[in-house]
């Protein structure tokens, strides 16, 4: 296996890396994005395409193009994917769903509901205060003997909900035992913030996967579905394509198993060079560099 | 491997079945208890000891016999066994906790809350209305800097909670992480009720099992460490005590693996004949019988 680059401070190698790829694709940690405005611009100002790539399923694309820009990185709505988005274009688009299923039962927040209702599907549930409840005796009834659920409702679709509770839970379980199909936008158990870890989109999902015995199919990193959806909306050649991202067993893995021209590992999140060096490594990068902005090949 | 002996109608076999047993356990299906008042005064006036065991983690000791007695089933507290109580015991006996640890995070409803203090733990959360709202902004931080966290708590124990939250499982997870040792009353995945099934127990934990990539020590069945309470606290010799039940993979097969003199299956319930008849059967009873009640003897 050939040996990863090392970018830093080494301006040939840093060129040789900037013809090789059209498009970069960026996860969105934190980390990644520290102190690179300048470098964005030198990437577009190659002609290069950058994507902005988040498996957070709370926010909409507008809400992630906001946030991108208060950091101090403008950016197109487009250059913007988000798993929500993802999600929602696969329900709309390759589900085909028949005209009397195209209500989507959702635990997720407003992101969530933006999105599907941006590829013309109908949320039950979601943000909306309906289900903010404890069950009552007439909801268990209710969903024993069908009556109040909508018989519509052709996708169960699951993210991070920080309102989610039991009475959703049992709604989605009955929905998909009643022939919905049981999707997440991405499935990661956690969500990191104030440097520690709160409950992912996974947690949400997690206990219906235990219920039911299989899990969803979830159209987030590091699900090749959301491969897909990135490759069809922006027609993009995997082997000029390069992702970019800090953490081995996902970013990585992902653009590896994704068959892209090439992985860049930044040295600034939780990943260190030992962990690739390692003999076990769940992934090699291809390159790899202290920080995103070595790449305008300033000295150190 | 011997066949199953068919009890039904057959009063040889079920004097064989009577004198080779001094204890009955029976766990509760609803379907158990079909018309068999008479029958468990049968038993016990043959000098049988019956015990009722359930995974129901909402129910004490008390509540449970209540129930029982509700459904023309008298019996003494002492016959009673649920898993509340198992975990309970667990902590207090078992443990072996330094003083400044005592302290369990529930997340469950009243029953686990009245059978840990009457084993003198303290609970943070349970039933209580403290956590059942969104986490606000300090939460988070709270959790982060552990400032909002008891440092005597040395339990996070984890039951069936109709009220469950992403608060509860955030703070599950910051006690589990600063060392808080990781239990669950039990970890069935779905409830049966009104003829199909809701969330169970092991909904409100899977989410906390997924994030910290280990599962719970579970105290119920079909956890061996609640045959191991039952026989603690009865006293009951394994050899001369029968595990009644109407599930092949959780009451028969918890039976076989604690290797109890023998099992007694009732088709009243969800497995019927061909289940343990079949090749790749999960269990095979010892004994059979169409209902519990057939052990009087009385023709068909």
């Amino acid at each position: 296996m050939p040996q990863p680059k090392y970018l830093t401070g080494d301006s040939a190698a840093i060129d040789e890396f900037l013809n090789k790829f059209d498009v970069c694709v960026l996860w969105s940690g934190d980390s990644v994005y520290e102190n690179i405005p300048e470098t964005l611009m030198m990437l577009k100002a190659k002609g290069k395409k950058v994507v902005f790539v988040t498996n957070n399923s709370t926010k909409s694309r507008n809400d992630y193009q906001k946030k991108l820009t208060k950091m101090g990185i403008p950016c197109e709505l487009d250059e913007v994917f988000c798993s929500s988005y993802s999600a929602s274009i696969y329900i709309s688009r390759i589900m085909d769903l028949p005209p009397n299923k195209r209500k989507v039962f959702a635990i997720g927040e407003s992101g969530m509901k933006e999105e599907l209702e941006a590829e013309g599907l109908v949320v039950i549930g979601g943000p909306a205060d309906t289900y903010n409840r404890d069950p009552l005796p007439e909801d268990y009834q209710g969903m024993a003997d069908k009556s109040i659920l909508d018989p519509e409702v052709g996708v169960v679709l699951v993210g991070l909900d920080r309102k989610f509770n039991y009475l959703k839970i049992s709604l989605a379980y009955h929905y998909i035992r009643n022939g919905a199909t049981f999707l997440a936008t991405n499935i990661d158990s956690t969500l990191p913030s104030h440097h520690t870890f709160f409950p992912g989109a996974g947690s949400c999902s997690v206990p219906l996967a235990n219920m039911l015995g299989e899990p969803p199919l979830a159209l987030g990193k590091p699900s090749q579905a959301m491969m897909d959806a990135i490759e069809g909306k922006f027609q993009l050649n995997r082997e000029r394509t390069c992702m970019v991202g800090d953490r081995l067993n996902t970013d990585i893995k992902f653009g590896i198993d994704g068959k892209l021209g090439g992985t860049l590992m930044v040295l600034t999140g939780v990943n260190q060079k030992k962990d690739f060096e390692a003999e076990n490594a769940v992934a090699v990068p291809a390159f790899y560099a202290d920080k995103l902005s070595d790449l305008l090949g300033k000295s150190l």
